[in-house]
């Protein structure tokens, strides 16, 4: 620095750092000098040029601020501090209920999906339920094989989205991303139907409200997922092992009493299907009986999406969860169907009662505790399998905003380091789907299950390019496994897409490249915002600006417009004064009033006769504007009420000339705001 | 002027005037030399810092503000020069349709209204409508002499709200003002109730519709008044005089017939009253019967309050227009009522056809043309009373909002004159109430009538006052006729709110003080704020600032942050940038780069564990604010995109921040805007 004088004196108006309470003497920062104080009781911790905000800097003020802040403290917890996040770990015993409850939850209803589809060729062909089921639970083995090698490939969470973007470009992973986010919104729906589905099998009375329970319990789940994740574990375990007890049981009881024959009265549908049938058993009917039960592999990427959620060794114990899933999935769902089938128990037409509220009731007794357990744990764990979408679709979404696919408030964390905006937006959208669906699991299923074999598909098959890319040890084996699971899981997606696209499979594929699209324009919108703002290394030193274009509009002469030409004056010489008036008699008045104040700054009045300020102040500006070459600033003063209904007795136009002003390009807004309970004008405060 | 050089350097710094083309020379204003130009194609006319708005200046820019502009012109028409309004007098022959037609059409439910309050003593009872309707027309007598009293004394509009003030003080004249608001409300309720229940009477299948036709019909006389005055004249004056002419016929026919005794077939009410009656005939009885009929009063004093409308000689015309509206009342309500006892016609208990209608179909019978005519001319003329009230609410809105009792929307006119705001609200008001009473005349005529009396006696007992304060010529016959008004009004007033009270005149008398503390509150508000605002004599002079302290929060080192810091220090040397920061490493990695930029300006830095970026930040602003006296200056930088939908891909924390300071004082917030499609940064442009 050269100059001593002119440097001493903009030292001094600089103003004073946080707090006249210095507790150091300071540092140099550059080659400047920083004062570093200490700010107490201000919300703020720390010292020369570094803060820490406090717990304390959170705590609105004002009644309405306060009451929010409660009601939300009441609702969701108290705020978390980021630090908090590295302590939400899972193991297996949580991982679990927490991440296979989903999929563990389609036995609830697989089976009985099959058997609705295979019904409409009459009850005789109910005897294919099994053998479908046998079909699934291969599939299942093979979707667990490669996801296993998924689970090994990418130990960092290997989403499909991820897996297909990585292995075959963007375009895939966005379709990935697209049919699992479409699948998240299902899940909620349709595991949600299906727990209340499961409630009325034995309260039937509530079947008519099964609309707006759901909806109520959507509500119910978002508000707990934006609690955050930290207490979820205990809350899931319970159910998930009652439900695996209790049906387990179940299923012990009812293959006892089919081994030594003792056949109890086996329990009827209130609406059962026509016992001839309505349509001829076609090959196209059994595919689409075994598209409709392959339901029963929904929810198995929940796991590797989930990988960095385990504790370490994290892939080891991810692993081991997955092949737990399956196990029990396959014993629970293949018990369900080999008992339903030997028992004969048939679908009930109007989906009052489930098939597996019919088989407990057969073989339990409708009053054993039994029967009521597996009842209310399945509607339990289906609300848990809701939930895995309230876990997948967040944080999937906060990884596509991260990569500038998705707004970017999806990738913001909120009070409880949860992401707000993606369970809101699930919540929202799942409740519609509910709502337009009329709460019908069988209603919603041919939309179900595309989008994960979609993305299952795209998986698989991104890892086959990947192995063969990276050809490491033993990848001979786990591109063997990962062709396989392509070509099967690809099957299921051409049987699931041809067998149900009349019933509503082609809304998910009519929706899949609008959703692609969207993505795609989003990203197109932050890069070229990006490309707008972001500095190259030529110019990186701040430009210097000669002093603004001032205009105030002064509506009319007091304390308000002094001050705000007083603020305009301190910040530049170039200012001139405009009066929009509604009359001549009213321009003149204004005239004489302006000269009486004896300011040296120069006055426009423009006359307004069809009575509208707003649009004549803006072609005033328009007209300044093109006669000059530097940006304009306009200085506005704005009169701030007491009490928020004092708005109602200003007009705002100071407000609407902000609105206006703020899309016109080169325009800087000063906003000089005149309270009405200031104890004074500004400037120096007295003491 | 002392310095030569530094001023020059001043002057050269001025931003030149409107446009470079310039006409003449220029011309001194004060002791300031200003350039004269005159912009063309700017939308501005004008020169020397005088210019007028044009109607191209109105032209709204972008695609919404240009449909909604096509849109309001279509329905309301094009936007009128403030010129324009001294053209809307109006004659005793425009006058009558406009101003009487309110008093005129209570003839078409005056009779009814009374008939059914005596039908509750039995059929028999309603031998008595006859002196009831004597008692009514003579209190209108009585009314129209103390009128034109008033008319004398304020020929520049004597509202009751006016005569009440000047002469009883502020409460009295807010209570008047109250009370003609209520009834301005009621006034459109109760005549678009009674219109349509004009054409329900020859079709009765509309009946179950009549709140939504009323609402219709409430929606199309807003609009209508949003025009403004100027085409209503000839739009009033042709059903007005239909319906004076077609009932004047039928009564003349009905006379007629009744002379010579040809008394032909009387129509039967479709769900008759008990002819025994239901409640004894007591005086009270009579008593509401009498107030019920004294509804026929309503709609007398829009005469005296629109005198300035008049041509000249303005006064003559009004008292002729009052009594010409008079006599008519008169002559067809009594003619009304007389054949209406004579031929023993019985109101309708269900409401469904008018005690006219059934007069009218036994007179002349139900094809005659002349039926249609005056059931027609009923409905159109009832319309034109609720028109009434679409005249006086916005009017005397306005004139309470010049005194500041109002907000100042009220007194504000819009592109067509009209008072916009007024107009508006009164049919919010009118809808709401119309729906909330069913759409019935019977339900809300006892809420009526009791609002006019009030005022009526506040302002003939406010001239009483006035002819003794001033005793000037004629003063004795004027007391006396308004003493007899106040002492007829005042007995008419607590008949109507004694007889009327459990019928709905509480809700009256409950809401009236209400709105008196309502209109006092807003004025004591504005009476506040100007105290706060107006400049006492000794301090006209513009205060000389210092330059002020500057806090630019930096999110992010791009173009639209250089910006904000160049304008920034372009404005003030005292500045500091803040950054608030979600992480230690975010910190620290900020700090590096702030570091290359190799700025002068300070920098501070806070950490937000929480993840908040306002809350921090406004308690940094508070720490600042603290220890500096000058008031805080805040430099934000927006980001605007291109398109509306965009907003949801940015987070708005500019918008956010900006809202919160608004309320905080001394606090001065620049807007640095951003545009997506910018073509380069703030500074001289190239060119």
């Amino acid at each position: 620095m050269s100059g001593e004088e002119p440097q001493q004196q903009q030292e001094d108006e600089t103003p004073p750092s946080l707090e006249r309470r210095v507790t150091r003497a300071g540092r140099h920062v550059g080659d400047r000098y920083v004062r570093i104080v200490r700010p107490i009781g201000s919300g703020l911790r720390g010292h020369g040029g570094r803060y820490v905000a406090t717990e304390q800097t959170m705590a609105a003020t004002g009644t309405v601020g306060r009451a929010w802040q409660g009601l939300s403290a009441f609702l969701i917890g108290k705020r978390l501090h980021s630090d908090a996040e590295a302590d939400e770990r899972i193991g297996v015993e949580t991982g679990l209920p927490i991440l296979a409850s989903d999929n563990i939850s389609s036995s609830a209803y697989a089976t009985e999906e099959a058997m609705r589809i295979l019904a409409i060729a009459g009850t005789g062909a109910l005897v294919l339920t099994m053998p479908i089921a046998l079909a699934v639970v291969f599939v299942l083995a093979i979707v667990v094989l490669s996801e296993s090698r998924v689970i090994r490939a990418y130990p960092n969470g290997g989403g499909s989205y991820l897996v297909a973007r990585e292995n075959h470009g963007v375009i895939a992973g966005l379709v990935a991303a697209s049919a699992l986010l479409i699948d998240y919104v299902l899940t909620v729906s349709v595991s949600t139907a299906a727990g209340v589905a499961a409630i009325s099998s034995f309260a039937p009375e509530i079947h008519p409200y099964r609309v707006p329970i759901g909806l109520a319990l959507i509500a119910l789940l978002a508000i707990g997922n934006l609690r955050g994740v930290r207490e979820a574990g205990v809350a899931f375990a319970a159910p998930t092992y009652a439900y695996i007890i209790g049906m387990g049981a179940m299923i012990l009881i009812g293959l006892g009493r089919w081994y030594v024959g003792v056949v109890p009265p086996i329990a009827q549908p209130p609406h059962p299907f026509d016992p001839a049938g309505t349509a001829p058993l076609t090959i196209l009917l059994v595919l689409r009986a075994f598209a409709s039960g392959s339901v029963g592999l929904t929810g198995s990427e929940a796991v590797a999406n989930g990988v960095p959620s385990f504790k370490k060794p994290e892939a080891r114990n991810a692993v081991i969860t997955l092949v737990l899933m399956g196990s029990i999935f396959a014993t629970l769902f293949l018990g369900l169907t080999f008992l339903a089938t030997q028992f004969g128990i048939r679908p009930d037409a109007d989906e009052i009662e489930t098939v597996n509220s019919m088989l407990t009731r057969t073989v339990v007794g409708a009053t054993s505790p039994l029967y009521f357990i597996v009842q209310f744990s399945t509607a339990i764990i289906l609300l848990l399998a809701a939930n895995t979408g309230f876990t997948g679709f967040p944080r999937l979404a906060s990884v596509l905003a991260n990569d500038r696919f998705m707004p970017r408030h999806f990738a913001d964390m909120g009070s409880r380091l949860a992401f707000n905006t993606g369970i809101v937006v699930l919540g929202i959208l799942a409740a519609i789907i509910l709502t337009a669906f009329g709460g019908s699991v069988n209603a919603l299923v041919p939309l179900y299950t595309i989008g994960v074999f979609l993305a299952f598909t795209l998986s698989q098959s991104g890892l086959v390019r990947r192995w063969w890319r990276l050809r490491n040890p033993g990848w001979r084996v786990s591109i063997l496994i990962n062709a396989i699971g392509t070509v099967v899981t690809g099957t299921v997606l051409v049987v699931v897409a041809v067998t149900k696209f009349q019933l509503g499979a082609w809304m998910v594929l009519l929706l899949l490249p609008l959703i692609v699209a969207l993505l795609y324009s989003i990203n197109r919108h932050y890069t070229n915002v990006q490309d707008a703002l972001v500095i190259s290394g030529g110019e990186q030193r701040l430009p210097t600006l000669g002093a603004p274009v001032v205009i105030v509009p002064v509506a009319r002469i007091d304390r308000a417009a002094m001050q705000a030409l007083a603020f305009a004056r301190s910040v530049s010489p170039n200012l001139k004064a405009v009066h929009i008036s509604l009359s001549t008699e009213g321009a003149a008045d204004f005239q004489r009033r302006w000269e009486r104040l004896g300011s040296d700054i120069p006055l426009d009045i423009v006359e307004s006769p069809f009575r509208s300020l707003l649009a004549p102040l803006l072609k005033y500006i328009d007209a300044i504007d093109k006669s000059d070459d530097r940006p304009i600033t306009v200085v506005l003063s704005e009169f701030v009420p007491r009490h928020w209904w004092e708005w109602f007795l200003h007009s705002q136009t100071a407000m609407r000339l902000k609105a206006s002003l703020l899309f016109r390009p080169n325009t800087i807004v000063i906003d000089v705001p005149y309270h009405s309970h200031d104890t004074g004008d500004l400037g120096p405060r007295p003491g």
